[in-house]
């Protein structure tokens, strides 16, 4: 599995990503589960729930853009903070069509957040 | 990059994938461009439109579930087949934390198109 640099905890309502800072982790829930929201006209609007095992931040690692979402821990979380550099040194190893794929995709879930704010946001 | 099984040419409005049937054959756009889009209460939304260098229906290969939505072409396209016994032979050389993340991310596009379906039809 990921190699795992740290480990941290987090309570409640406490904000592990803020969107439009700069970094590069990635991270894993460990125990507990995370929201993932986007701030819309003043608004926070949640996209994702995601639960042990789920990897998020891997956004900001492939295409080196902002964060482009806040991440929350609901109730007790346990976040693996996964090894940058022996990632990045695994990842430089993978067939290249497998690092195009992964980008891509990468890239669609975005596109597809921004689009559903796009839409969400039109509407009010 | 991807060993490619067969190219198919497609005419403007062709469609290349429908929503709702099986099949995990994943594709590459070669030329021109493709438009993803999903049946909601008898109209087509479109979710995403991609170019050369994209690949789609990667889901079906992943998760093993139907086809989740309809991909036609825009104008004349041009299609890459990948060869899925070798792209199947290098993906299980992959080390496990990369297909885990790559799992991860496909599945949070299918479940942010979903939401975006669901909000997009929940106003309509």
């Amino acid at each position: 599995m990921f190699r795992i640099a740290s480990y941290e905890e987090f309570h409640d309502g406490q904000v592990i990503i803020q969107e439009g800072t700069h970094g590069d982790w990635i991270y894993v829930v460990e125990e507990g589960f995370v929201e993932v929201s986007k701030k819309v006209q003043g608004r926070q609007i949640v996209v994702a729930v995601l639960s042990k095992g789920e990897v998020f931040g891997e956004l900001a690692f492939i295409s080196g853009v902002p964060r482009t979402a806040t991440v929350k821990a609901i109730g007790e979380t346990t976040v693996g903070v996964i090894d940058k550099d022996y990632f990045t040194k695994e990842y430089n190893k993978l067939p290249a069509d497998f690092r195009q794929i992964f980008t891509t995709v990468s890239v669609r879930l975005k596109k597809m957040t921004d689009v559903f704010i796009a839409n969400y946001s039109g509407k009010e």
